[in-house]
């Protein structure tokens, strides 16, 4: 699938800020975030959607998804340095469903209290200042998470 | 965990129209759905989110979930009795990120062609006005993609 930029930030052939890795999935940030952190999860292995997915890949996906949630909780997030107060996780399969790039990926979005304001205002903008530092930061909670490999 | 809805739904003791049964997964429809057919995955063992769920329950999930999300993409749902287009796997984990009963939960929803008018109703009427039929053919078809027991 060498069209597929997915399956081009899996093997390196184009950029991203990668948050996490582990035999079968790879997470970065998303490029457009809801909130600052905002990582996607993809399986190594190409599919584009719920239909194609090999089971142990999207159990796979769901763990990763565990760690992830875990690490932007204790990640300093905020301008104030607070980490997640909640987290979304969501697939979006198929374009009725807001699905727009066709590998299979797992949102994982850091909520924090009382920002139901700022995050409508995030449906519009999606925007990160600054992605190296937001990077930096989440992947040093994953570690604390996993520790080193 | 007594006071848990969601454990009472499991252990049979509270009403819920279930969809969906394996040994650590039990699916039952919202009695709030954003679209028919909406379905809710709970694992049988008792956590209140992503922090103390079983890394394994939250994999039987995702596999759960994909098999309700192929069964709503055959299952007749509509008034012209389209099946879903696409489906959305959420899990809202914490106040924050708008979970509402602290079981942990995976939300399954249909999505339709061209429904964004209806779909911004829905969050506003989140009504069934005949919730078993819909469970009786979210039943069948399920059913279909896991054969008879
Ligand atoms: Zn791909
Ligand atoms: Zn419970």
């Amino acid at each position: 699938m060498t069209d597929c930029v997915f399956c081009k930030i899996i093997d390196g052939s184009a950029p991203a800020r990668k948050v996490y890795e582990d035999d079968s999935v790879v997470g970065f940030l998303d490029i457009r975030p809801m909130s600052r952190g905002h990582t996607l999860l993809v399986p190594r292995i190409h599919s584009s959607g719920l239909g194609d997915l090999v089971p142990d890949d999207g159990a796979a996906l769901m763990r990763a998804g565990q760690v992830v949630a875990a690490a932007l909780r204790t990640a300093p997030l905020t301008r104030d340095d607070e980490p997640a107060d909640g987290v979304n996780l969501v697939v979006n399969d198929g374009k009725a469903a807001f699905q727009t790039v066709f590998h299979t990926h797992l949102h994982v979005i850091p909520r924090h209290r009382g920002d139901k304001l700022r995050m409508a205002r995030s449906l519009l903008v999606r925007r990160d200042k600054n992605p190296d530092a937001t990077a930096a930061t989440v992947r040093a909670a994953v570690l604390e998470q996993i520790g080193p490999a």
